[in-house]
């Protein structure tokens, strides 16, 4: 979280903030391809006017872009031609899923990696392929486990060592083998924010190293009759900009793997995971490209592989928002602006829109910062130390803590806040029974929606009392 | 919050902390009357099993005699006979709403305070009478305005300068005068966790006393046509447990309503608002009562007008979670536990259950401390240092992060979080695409919904690409 008060960085000078295909036109407006980012000019491309309330705007070919990127580095970095045996990328559906979303990903070659009933049941209903998803869970529900033994999913993740019994006589009973993967806590754990670290020894996730938990789960595995083990999986935390965790990972990760072959225990695959980091503001660095952390993983592999004297397995990761993230943003409209002295006798200026924290939890759930910009027109005049808020009835409902705002701003405009893919929709709530945003993608001069927007009616749909 | 472990108070130890009707009954399982907490006992009572995750339960006989003390309470302590101008409570609908529970409190002569089209449109569609019915906002929109000036409710809060003519002006066209409350950031503050405190000066609501803004927006509606002053509003936080500083707010909201009177603007009303705090856990004090409540704010209100030398206007309040939290438990089943030795080289035990943030963020987001307890049968044996959790993809997501369970918990048991009934299922979301749990109202033998339990076919209906 920064406190310093910026200008948000317009899409020419970090574009690795925005959606690949914006720009500011020459009217001063913002834009995704020939699509002007405001609530009217979406309504005319989607062909009917936008509801009230934010809109969260998709760049589909950007999206399909940063997937086709990472799937086609890390299929370059463990080419077999290198010795390797391959690799293949999941995306973490937890950070955002839609069907049409699942057919982009799918369509370039990425698996799924789903961690509940409902992600699960996206995931196939939208044609993904079942061999390339995957079921994460510490805490799997029978639903869940049969419809991934009935789908003939890939992998389901195990967190526990009685979960391996459960599933295999489930699968004995269905008559199928469960692929099974065993998530391995390392020990090394990367992140920002400690409610999103993972891998800490004392946390939920995961079969420890130390303690031998791990070995032991992929032991019975091989023993098991109506399971089979294939592969290892690491996952050290969200958000990480530093590539050394993941190699310190692998390597713990790798050195599982060689003391099992050495059992006679084949592991074919080893999942490093996700958690790859993305810019938020200006004030991030830059993220390391999918090229760089491709080349960091496969050199990693290799040399621990070599000094390990086995052979390198098939390598798979799951990068969930640093596919995602980036390439959507949210559209809000200023609905009042109020200044208030604070206790220091400034002046700040609070800056109110027609969402928030039903929306976009992630600034108060995490101290999350974000950038924000003028969307409708050109910024002009002097910029103001301005705080963002929400519309909800709590005095926490803040969406940008300190941004450099032009004096000018107020009802009739747009604000853009950038990288809203990961975390945002997905968590969204109902809180004062506000009604969701849709999730609208733009494809070259179409608009088209992910999700629609939900109504009031969506929302008391469930009161069994009206 | 608390991290010393604890076992859960039992319902006869901290009745303050269970629903009105509950109880351990003699085969050992929690019970509200005679229903057993179990998901089977509440499905046998619905007449109709119930769905995979948590259930939301809520004892109607509770909330209605909470309701209804808070009202008798404040009826009595300002009855006119002791020379005051009456009182009115208004449930914060923020903290939960449902078509049923608005007509049990306004059954009760409770008015509902709302924040957004949704709580509106849900409170009139419940057949609250709009003369008791509130909305505030710090950005409403022109669907708000419209509905609550064409409905007729008894008070829109204004929290900035603008919105006064905004809603003179719609006003105006409808032929209608809008009835404006003024809501006054006092500078003082109170409640625990600074997320939700709220009335510092520097915060996105209501209007500076300090500056001289509330008494302009005062005023102003004065001297506005199609528009009247109805009240002084003040809010100071959430969860406060000392009454201390609703004494301070009211003498600065008193003292800015004698100012106006000197100047002929006649203020018949004065809301002091919501935050009234409950215990959550055996560590927490017992709140105030009602009635310690309700008298402190009498005898405050009448000692402050009698030195202010004016009349003593009609008085308002706007509990929320005071009225429902407590009524409230959540039932969820253990999924799987894993004992897992910390950086200390102590051993936790983690106990997964079926649901977890998407059904009660607040331990997230707040650090906001539950009890737990054993619910489908009587504790017995060894207490073990516990940590709950929830089954989400996501290391932070924790229910209880320390307490004293019996160490044969397991896979089959159910755990009762009480005191859920407020910000649980109102802030509930989809994360992981979980179906939100149901609130089923247990009424004597009777088990109905008020909030019908979600399916993945729900959480699904609004994918634009299925």
């Amino acid at each position: 979280m920064t406190d310093a008060p910026a200008a948000c960085p317009e899409p020419s000078d970090r574009p690795d903030i925005w959606p690949g295909g914006a720009t500011r036109g020459t009217d001063g407006a913002l834009a995704i391809g020939p699509i002007r980012l405001t609530h009217e000019a979406l309504g005319d491309a989607l062909g009917a006017p936008l509801a009230a309330g934010p809109v969260i705007v998709a760049d589909r070919a950007s999206i399909r872009g940063r997937a086709e990127v990472w799937q086609s580095a890390m299929a370059e970095a463990f080419w077999s031609g290198y010795g390797m045996a391959g690799a293949q990328v999941y995306y973490a559906g937890k950070a955002f899923l839609a069907a049409e979303l699942v057919r982009d990903l799918t369509s370039v070659g990425l698996g799924i990696d789903t961690a509940s009933l409902g992600e699960l049941t996206l995931a196939l209903r939208a044609g993904a392929d079942p061999a390339l998803v995957g079921l994460h869970g510490n805490a799997k529900t029978d639903a869940e486990i049969d419809l991934a033994l009935r789908s003939g999913i890939g992998r389901l993740i195990i967190d526990s060592i009685p979960e391996i019994e459960r599933i295999a006589a489930r699968a004995r009973e269905l008559g199928v083998c469960a692929p099974l993967m065993v998530r391995v806590t390392t020990g090394v754990h990367a992140g920002g924010h400690s409610f999103i670290a993972t891998a800490h020894e004392d946390q939920k996730f995961g079969l420890s190293l130390a303690t031998g938990a791990a070995r032991e789960a992929a032991e019975r595995i091989a023993a098991t009759e109506g399971v089979a083990l294939v592969g290892l999986h690491s996952h050290i935390g969200s958000q990480i900009m530093d590539l050394a965790g993941f190699g310190a990972a692998a390597r713990a990760v790798l050195g599982l793997r060689a003391e099992l072959l050495r059992k006679g225990i084949e592991v074919p695959e080893v999942d490093l995971g996700g958690g790859y980091g993305v810019a938020y503001t200006g004030a991030d660095a830059v993220a390391p490209t999918q090229k760089q952390v491709a080349d960091f993983l496969a050199e990693t592999v290799r040399e621990v592989c070599t000094e390990l004297a086995t052979d390198i397995p098939r390598i798979s990761i799951e990068p969930g928002r640093s596919v995602i993230a980036p390439a959507v943003l949210t559209l809000y409209r200023v609905m009042a602006t109020k200044d208030v002295v604070t206790q220091e006798g400034t002046t700040r200026r609070y800056v109110a829109v027609d969402g928030g924290m039903s929306d976009n939890i992630r600034p108060v759930l995490y101290d999350a910062a974000y950038a924000v910009a003028l969307a409708n027109r050109a910024p002009s005049g002097d910029l103001i130390s301005s705080r963002v808020v929400g519309k909800h009835c709590e005095s926490g409902d803040i969406l940008v803590r300190e941004a450099l705002l032009p004096a000018d701003v107020g009802p009739g405009d747009e604000l853009a806040i950038p990288v809203t893919g990961a975390y945002g929709r997905s968590m969204a709530s109902n809180y004062n029974m506000a009604a969701r945003p849709g999730v609208l993608a733009l494809d070259g001069e179409a608009a088209h929606w992910w999700l629609r927007p939900e109504t009031v009616d969506d929302v008391l749909s469930l009161d069994a009392g009206l």
